[in-house]
């Protein structure tokens, strides 16, 4: 780093924007949302998604309840365009949502990006170019006028290509790339423009959206920024104003807020912060933030662990622990003067309060989460944790979230011990809360097996323990485990999804054995781990699926029991 | 979810402050940073810190150039005791450093804690006790009056305690608990009944600080709560005016920025904002976001790569990979049109010309780390990651950051064979990179060890096939590693730290492998990656070292070689 940054680094000149009304604007309702995980989050991944994955993803967000989502980029691959025809081709869109592509501005891509469309009930075309003075100079080699031209001439194009194809209720959106680093009034000129051959009126807009395709500023200076537009543009009563920030200095999601406050009408962005280098902004965390205002996001996640789950496989990253609303750890509390404060927060509270918790600002129970009192087995030592005790002395790598669901056993046994407990006390604990040590092992054989991938089919059998005898169960999946829950479905009638899934082997040699963490959604009524251990490694997960099944049981009956002795 | 979540949450209530300036402030020095990664960040993670992480720990925010260290809570634990008592008995602090510890209101622990700091030179003394009505009415059952008697009274006995040590420089610090959630008029009622018991003067100051327990609020409004204060706290010009934001909203950054420019002058928060729940502010984001304005944030993260590594070590949390500034993928592209951009811009830009990047905000150099264009090996299929063809057909998985090194040998390739990658390609390609197949096996013997845990004590012999012959070497270390690395450093001169770790199993049974991935640090002048694979585990790790070492001198010697050809 160097000492005098600013021979090399220049300040973000602030706007002239003195009269200023954001900072004294609430927000009061949602806006328009899109997700643009499917293009922009996509685009961004490691291992970008497959067609499964991608399938999956526009499941979810259509689940969640988005309107608007952004599906691809179908003239930059054919992956991207093969999608998109599935989309429409599979009649896939429910009747209340538009799916959205973007689109350069180019001949050959807008033609290829209408062809994409044929047949589409509804589309949003996204038509960007770059207006920033650094794109001007170093990489298209164009003068305002240029750049104004080239905005304009596909501007009409896309009004051409949908009059070809006017079964389709065609919307218009476009982005000056890089609005976040380029002057305002170059902007506007470029967006008039644009907006002036499009000639939307208030009962067919067309949509304006301004991206902080790098985060430059605190996000003050963006708010300006978006005001000084929702005040200047030409047409601003037959447009949608959009906003589309990313997160470089951290501070993507106040950016996006205060655009709303400034004058903004939709928002887009990523499940969790997807996207490019920081990312997007968080649509869940601005859509949440919301909801603790008491202004209803028009979105879901009250089963913000599966989302997550859903996310982390689609995109093959993960969600930090620390994550705003749906991290691990965010809903846990170490400190015992925290943790004395919420349980006489709990016990002060009455039915239709408004919420007013100390250190939570949600109710966890809104999401599909709970609060978790973690408490240390050995205070003392600063190594006093379950995980780390178990993992040090068995060899145990327990998954975060089963840590946290693990403790809660530990403190009620700690509750009535009023003791320090040991490695050895934990372990035994852990044995008969899991049913590790339970010979709870169906033994399996699988009996044919086809196909790989996604076309991969297997037919399982196996002979179950089950409620004193032994049941022989057979079942079909794209996998063993599938297999073996579809097996289970059939004889039991419980339905079991898998969450999550952890393995690792403890021990080395002709002695090792797997040892199987399942986060299991039983019955679609409640979400706990299993664990199995065995030498094989699938008789480890099928144990770990019978160990949360039986723990599902057994927690069903002692609820209904403490429901029996209530009435 | 709720409908209607109005009828369970409230908004917050906006400040009325109309000629509000801090929306035109423009920060143009550091703040006073305090790093609270010792306390906060301590107390929120699952292990807490041992006394062997907490001085690794407070070393590198020394040497990261943090004058103000809260080392922790004396007066909760023992383990907090020992450390404080260490540090100064062990004459760790340098003479431009002060030490903080905290202490709840309450007579015994103000007594521990002054106890704790007998012969330090200089120490900061934080007191706090909560002021929000939610904590005044269910914990602890006082009111207005009772609350200002509890904070004056404790911090009359401040000054009693430190005149009975007159040989420490004394810095009192007072914070009211849950600030964010109290109103105004009565924070300030508090802040100034114990201010004007502590008499401080503008030679001798005490610290305010108002900190965010839960951020309740978007950043405006905690912005113009400091503002109100900054302008109503008596004795002002004797005050510095510290906040502690956190992350609840994921706004904490803004938050922290907004204070600043609102009047604050100092700042309390933690390295990659770890702390409770969501976590502390982001000490190194608001830094970096300086720095990128052109102003000194006088801490040094030259090698933040290198600070990562020690802090997920010490808290045993990760840093995500799109985090700001650090994480894995935020100065990689893999768009061709933003690599296309960067490339242009960058052969474009003159030595002294102010940095103006497209999609960098950063010069990634600057914080040690490169800029990384990763090209996608099949880009038609959506599964054409270099990381997904080497797991799905060989089994290796790959640690991110050895993902992006790969990849530019991978992209040198494609550039000359202007073809795609099969994976049979990419594997050959990644064993001779790392020289997988060579036999670079140092055959090794432990030829004692003693101990357990950090005492442990490991002498090993290994024949090192080096310069065309084998040297038989001998080292000592904590492990067969250290104790091998310390061997190499005697026998060639080489000095090697591992900075990351990873290792897998490959394959199952008899026939498995261990395959161990080593980031290493050469000779102070590279990190880079090593690899090794082996039927042994610790054969597989020092086959790792081998090749990273021999990795290293074959790019000295290149680069060695290219500066004689220009000169």
């Amino acid at each position: 780093m160097l000492k005098q940054p600013d021979r090399k680094y220049r300040a973000f000149a602030p706007i002239a924007l003195k009269d200023r009304t954001w900072p004294d604007a609430v927000l009061t309702r949602a806006p328009i949302w899109l997700s643009t995980d499917l293009r922009d989050g996509n685009q961004a991944l490691v291992e970008p998604m497959d067609i499964a994955r991608k399938m999956k993803m526009f499941e979810t967000l259509v689940a969640i309840g988005f309107k608007e989502i952004e599906v691809g980029f179908p003239s930059a691959s054919q992956v991207e365009f093969d999608f998109v025809r599935k989309l429409i081709e599979e009649d896939r869109i429910p009747d209340d949502v538009t799916i959205q592509v973007l689109t350069q501005a180019r001949d050959h891509l807008i033609e290829r990006t209408f062809e994409a469309l044929q047949g589409a009930p509804r589309a949003i075309v996204h038509l960007y170019n770059a207006v920033a003075p650094i794109m001007r100079r170093v990489v298209l080699g164009m003068d305002e006028d240029q750049i104004v031209e080239l905005a304009t001439t596909h501007a009409r194009m896309f009004n051409d290509c949908a009059a070809k194809q006017p079964a389709t209720q065609w919307t218009f959106q476009y982005s000056p790339e890089m609005f976040s680093g380029t002057d305002l009034a170059f902007s506007k000129r470029v967006v008039d423009a644009v907006t002036a051959v499009w000639a939307p009126t208030p009962q067919r807009k067309c949509i304006v959206n301004l991206p902080s395709t790098v985060e430059h500023s605190t996000p003050n200076i963006f708010a300006d920024m978006i005001e000084w537009m929702h005040r200047h543009l030409a047409r601003r009563d037959a447009i949608v104003l959009s906003v589309h920030p990313h997160n470089d200095r951290g501070t993507g999601t106040a950016a996006g807020e205060f655009a709303l406050m400034a004058g903004a009408d939709r928002i887009e962005g990523c499940l969790f912060g997807n996207g490019e280098r920081t990312g997007n902004l968080d649509l869940v965390n601005v859509a949440l933030n919301l909801y603790t205002q008491g202004v209803s996001p028009e979105l879901d996640f009250s089963n913000i662990d599966e989302i997550r789950a859903t996310v982390e496989h689609c995109n093959q990253l993960p969600v930090h622990p620390r994550h705003p609303y749906v991290g691990d750890l965010v809903y846990t509390s170490f400190s015992g003067s925290h943790q004395d404060a919420i349980k006489k927060a709990f016990s002060d509270r009455k039915d239709g309060d408004i919420w007013d918790m100390p250190y939570l600002p949600i109710d966890p129970k809104d999401v599909g989460r709970s609060y978790e009192a973690v408490i240390r087995v050995n205070s003392q030592s600063g190594k006093g944790g379950i995980a780390y005790l178990l993992e040090s002395e068995y060899g145990l790598e327990l998954p975060r979230r089963l840590q946290m669901e693990f403790s809660q056993a530990v403190q009620r046994v700690m509750d009535v011990a009023g003791k320090e407990l040991t490695a050895a006390d934990l372990y035994a604990l852990f044995e008969s809360e899991y049913g590790v040590r339970d010979d709870n092992g169906p033994q399996h054989q699988v009996l044919e097996e086809q196909g790989e991938g996604a076309a991969a089919s297997v037919q399982l059998r196996a002979d179950l323990p089950w409620e004193g005898e032994i049941r022989r169960i057979e079942g079909r999946g794209n996998g063993p485990i599938d297999a073996f829950i579809h097996a289970l479905a059939g004889a039991t009638g419980h339905a079991i999804r898998v969450i999550d899934y952890h393995q690792h082997a403890i021990g080395a040699g002709a002695d090792a054995q797997a040892v199987a963490y399942l986060e299991l959604r039983v019955d679609e009524a409640m979400t706990l781990f299993g664990v199995g251990i065995d030498g094989n490694i699938i008789s480890a997960s099928l144990k770990a699926i019978v160990s949360g099944l039986s723990r599902a049981r057994a927690r069903g009956a002692r609820s209904a029991q403490s429901m029996a002795e209530s009435a």
